[in-house]
């Protein structure tokens, strides 16, 4: 292939960028050109037996995997906890992929480690933590893990040196609506999933505190130890906010490390409306809140915080001299890779940071206050229209979940096999809806709630929504669903 | 702040990029702006209690940001075992921002599913395994902690669901220079690292197999059950590849899973001429490597492999039903994301794609031998050089560790105090180059082959290395340490 020259690839890319609208897409466009995996794999030469032969053959390829990705980008996306990306958070990944380094060592990355402290800084205020430490993890599971990992550790700090063996078998504990990473955790972590347990939500998909603790109890007259809660603020399919107070007072009372999953529920603590919704956030030992989903920072961005000084330091160092010597000619305090589980880390603060140094907490603010507004309308609107069934009549983030009744099942008996029916066609719907191009929007079942697959709309930040998209949304289905 | 247009931002960002030089650093610029983390405090403005007012404010801001990072780009950046990135990647890794999805399902990255499921195609054909899976994981230390995972899951399957709880001891194995992620894993997974067994190395870093079959039978002889042994493909300080073959057979008699750490190593891989170093590849159980090391894909970019068919999803799946569907209306085998310790997964597989694609593995290995052949340059030319002494006679991948005695210590007797001595000769040296700006190089001592602090040259396929680059190095090391 051709010499390359260093813009002449990238000036392409940016151009393409623009061209195919990715960043703004024409209301016109579809979110998705739907093609079946195995004949999406002969649209697209995909094969990497011979290379390109030159960079025109490379942008129409290029060009092509625009074409057949999905553009998130879209009003019509609401398919997942993320949306579309802020524009500023996307121009800082832009640069920091330019500069390529790691964030490991303030030696190689002197102006993101302390992008990073200061992004902890206001986020140990946002939280109303006092003190503490955290660090960008790549994803929520493994910020999650980094939250069981400390317990453990703070419970049992041999484990470091001596694992597990010959201790009492450990338990953690979530709720029935909390996030599978907990499951991976404990089963990573050698506890086992058994040793996971799942307490039991409210009719609104929050833990029923007293649950809980009936299950510590009995966990411990079994002899087992309890050391790790995990509080969910924004479950995956409801956004349910756990009781977050009773919980910690559980944990007082058990003396046990709590944590809470906010990845998707941590930016309304950006709200002034919302706030209060995660306040006794404080009293966590550890707390886990993803930018990358409603806030629209780009993928990944996660943030692990705990209000422990030097725990993350001490339960995961390793002191790799190669590294971290300490005898540098700088304060090595700021080199903050030995508190990982990883060895490079990508820089992931940077982005937020841009986006915060643009808009400030208020720019933030009504951000979020407009994802919410229109999760409000669009749940407000469905519940007074026939055909749709709200889940649940509340909901405390941004997620509405609902079914969709088709007029022919209106009128029918809601037996066994009615519901067996209902169960069809969320997956029925969605699959016209994506193969038109028109709407991309997730559906779930809660099984332990005895619920049949129903949609879930999720409202971010980016694009911002209005309340025609909602509009939009609803009538989407309604075309579909009607002539079921 | 000012409503933004969709590429106000962008546009100025890269603008930013070429004006300052960051993809093609002039030869006069240098490679750091150095500041002491104190004083970086007062020359940025990184504080986010206040936003920008505007756009020129925050492109201001981002100037100066570039302006104090590393330009991992240049020539003079032999710090890591990483550096420049491959301008083709760049470009991959702009586009795939702005598309914004996860690797998770197929259903949001239908695009990117293939393309990971091609390059991992690719790779095994690479390794030589005949069947086999993979994914791409955030870095080395998490590829390496997937394969003792694995490992775990392979001889205790109940480990899923029960725990470490009531089983013996667990051993692992690597080298005294293996890399600490297996010690962090270790410990996370609940092992200790008490039962991580370092295993000594000869004269070149290479790991003993006699030593780890002592080691294995000895472990055995207490009751412990040895299960995972780790080899080396490029260790990290000199670069040493363990003896796979021999290791492959201990593996083998002992019924042990043999995982590769090929992070640094596996881009030998690519060229036909060092392909042959790791030969044994095939018989590992699995494999990592990291094509954002020695081959400038940008970070992050790291590629877990195994050769077992369905392992990683029988150990890692949890089946969640919100996202795994299994009544999608498409071939749900294409959803990648329950073999995953991770929820939201980055699309990491196509900056390596776009690479591939354009340079073809002939291009490939022809970059790979010319980072070999600059760093045997290097090693060849500082051999005869007065005040250069080699850490070891020959190097295996593309690390080149030597110590520099200044002209005034060359006549000393080289007693305990004269290493001493030397011990900081080369933290001094590096200060003053990296305070000039004018060469990065990193330095470690070995402290198990009682080796004081040296100097570890890396040489990566971007920026494309050349005689006079290394030239620059050694004179650069030489002005300042003569006369020390």
């Amino acid at each position: 292939m051709d010499t390359l020259n260093v813009f002449d690839f990238l000036d392409r890319i940016v151009k393409l960028i623009k061209e195919e609208h990715i960043l703004n897409p024409q209301e016109a466009n579809k979110v998705i050109e739907y093609v079946d995996p195995h004949d999406l794999k002969n649209k697209i030469d995909l094969s990497l037996a011979a290379p390109c032969a030159n960079l025109e053959e490379l942008e129409a390829v290029c060009r092509d995997i625009i074409k057949y990705s999905i553009k998130t980008n879209s009003a019509k996306f609401h398919n997942q906890l993320y949306g579309g990306t802020d524009l500023y958070g996307l121009g800082a990944t832009w640069l920091a992929e330019s500069l390529n380094t790691n964030q490991h060592t303030f030696e190689v990355a002197p102006v993101f480690s302390l992008v990073e402290l200061e992004l902890l800084e206001e986020v140990k205020k946002l939280l109303g933590y006092t003190q503490g430490d955290g660090i960008f993890s790549p994803g929520g599971s493994i910020s999650n893990m980094y939250g069981m990992v400390l317990a453990r550790y703070k419970k049992f700090p041999e484990t470091k040196t001596k694992g597990l063996h010959g201790l009492p078998v450990l338990v953690a504990f979530t709720s029935e609506e909390g996030h599978y990473s907990l499951q991976k955790s404990a089963q990573w972590l050698g506890l086992g999933t058994d040793n996971l347990v799942k307490i039991k939500t409210d009719n609104f998909g929050r833990m029923i505190a007293e649950e809980l603790e009936k299950a510590i109890i009995s966990r411990k007259a079994q002899g087992h130890v309890p050391f790790f809660v995990n509080a969910t603020a924004g479950t995956t399919v409801v956004g349910a906010i756990d009781p977050l107070d009773k919980i910690a007072d559980i944990c007082e009372r058990h003396q046990l490390w709590l944590h809470i999953d906010a990845c998707y529920g941590g930016t309304l603590l950006l709200s002034k409306n919302f706030k209060e919704r995660l306040e006794a956030s404080h009293r966590s030992d550890s707390f886990a809140w993803n930018p990358h989903k409603m806030l629209g920072a780009p993928l990944q961005c996660s943030i692990f915080i705990t209000r422990h000084n030097n725990i993350l330091h001490e339960c995961n160092s390793a002191s790799a001299v190669y590294l971290f010597q300490q005898d540098k000619f700088y304060d090595v305090s700021y080199d903050t890779g030995d508190k990982s589980i990883q060895c490079g880390r990508k820089v992931d603060g940077f982005k937020l940071w841009v986006m915060w140094k643009a808009r400030g907490k208020a720019g933030f603010a009504s951000l979020v206050d407009n994802a919410i507004d229109c999760a409000n309308y669009f749940r407000s609107k469905i519940s007074n229209l026939e055909g749709f069934r709200l889940v649940q009549d509340e909901f405390e983030t941004t997620a509405v979940c609902f079914w969709y009744i088709p007029r022919s099942m209106r009128s029918g008996k809601e037996d066994a096999e009615w519901w067996k029916k209902m169960n069809n066609v969320a997956p029925a719907i969605k699959e016209k809806l994506v193969k038109s191009g028109k709407l991309m929007i997730g559906y779930s079942p809660l099984v332990h709630r005895g619920f049949c697959n129903f949609f879930r709309m999720i409202t971010t930040c980016h694009p911002v929504p209005t309340y025609s998209d909602m509009d939009y949304v609803i009538e989407q289905i309604k075309q579909i669903g009607e002539v079921m």
